[in-house]
């Protein structure tokens, strides 16, 4: 899988997609990612990338002409499945977009910044507008670092066990059971006594049970889908 | 507002909260950022910091010692308005709890990575547990990312206008209008005539029924609660 993000701080993607498990995808060659400055692109004499927008208001609106030609240059050199603009008003992140995003050859993330792009990039490039919550941040590139992290550790081969993954909350609607680990006693804090029992039918049950009293405690919205 | 990130990957945050606003935050002094390697604290010889899940099954679970170590070290330095521990099965992150967590002196976000922390960890420490949306991810650094960006940038006199964080998506359940900014005819993609009319108060009301036509169609649920 190859992934294109295009920003105006590429910088901002340093830590979080070159640690740890992605970094691990990376150099096993399960994913390719490239991250374009959009203002490499402008031809704008003074490099601008952003102006005011019609109508008036605060805040900047991002150009059309750099994002249009990196994106035109991109669909030149091979196909997408999709050009995905990240964006509050985009329809909301969930597991189930993460699961078949995850099975795409090339994918583009137009990462949005200031008050985001000229409309008419949405209109005419953008085939899927996300948001990774109702909240609104800096700008798009969290929300692309997001995405990209869930899609990429879906990929087989990129989790180290990859029934860690299948085990995850959302997978199967429910919130996930709690984990203990040793020592049995911190302090005078136990670990319940059932996971000590070895008895795995027993443990499977309690999980179980754990899975669904947490979700309909936390999260009843699950239960009704 | 001083935030301390509890993590195993303290350079997952190199790029993410150190550009842009972010940056400007930290150096204008209106917020005080902390990353501590939660590996530093461990008391284990191997330095480890992990361990299998009582019960069996995959994926390893964060032990308590050195968590438990280093929570009680920071609050016995200040006194902190909550302890967030950063997880797929908390509450959904929302600008409504971004507005309020911008007020907080001092916060100690804790980044679950691998399975989570032992539950015990949540139990005894944990105050608030969030989720920035229903998927899943390598672990909680972006997610401790994602929820500082979003509480930061509330502060007055991060954002270089503060009138641009009014404007933006959820403040008022609705999302935003249209943007566009110059060329008005790009490749003979037009901006809307009402924009370019001069006329405030007509451009006022074309936003806010685009607002509320956008939200209707992409978000309903928002408007009906």
């Amino acid at each position: 899988m190859r992934i294109d993000i295009l920003t105006l701080f590429p910088e901002m993607f340093e830590g979080p997609l070159t640690q740890s498990i992605m970094k691990r995808a990376v150099d096993k060659g399960l994913v390719e990612m490239y991250f374009h400055d959009i203002r490499d692109y402008t031809l704008d004499k003074h490099k601008k990338v952003d102006d005011y927008a019609f109508g008036g208001g605060a805040g900047m609106v991002m150009t059309i002409q750099p994002i249009a030609d990196l994106i035109e240059k991109l669909k030149g050199e091979r196909k997408y499945d999709h050009v995905i603009y990240m964006t509050p008003d985009g329809q909301r992140f969930e597991q189930r977009i993460a699961n078949t995003l995850s099975l795409s050859e090339n994918i583009i993330i137009l990462c949005g910044h200031y008050k985001g792009v000229d409309q008419r990039i949405r209109d005419n490039y953008v085939t899927m507008e996300i948001s990774i919550g109702d909240y609104v941040l800096t700008g798009g590139e969290l929300a692309a670092a997001v995405v990209s992290d869930a899609i990429i550790r879906l990929i087989p081969g990129v989790m180290s066990d990859e029934t860690s993954a299948l085990t995850d909350s959302f997978q199967d609607d429910l919130l996930s059971p709690p984990v203990y680990t040793r020592p049995a006693d911190y302090n005078g804090w136990k670990v319940p006594d059932v996971l000590l029992s070895g008895n795995q039918a027993m443990i499977d049950q309690w999980r179980e049970q754990q899975a669904y009293e947490r979700t309909r405690k936390i999260r009843p919205d699950l239960l009704e889908e």
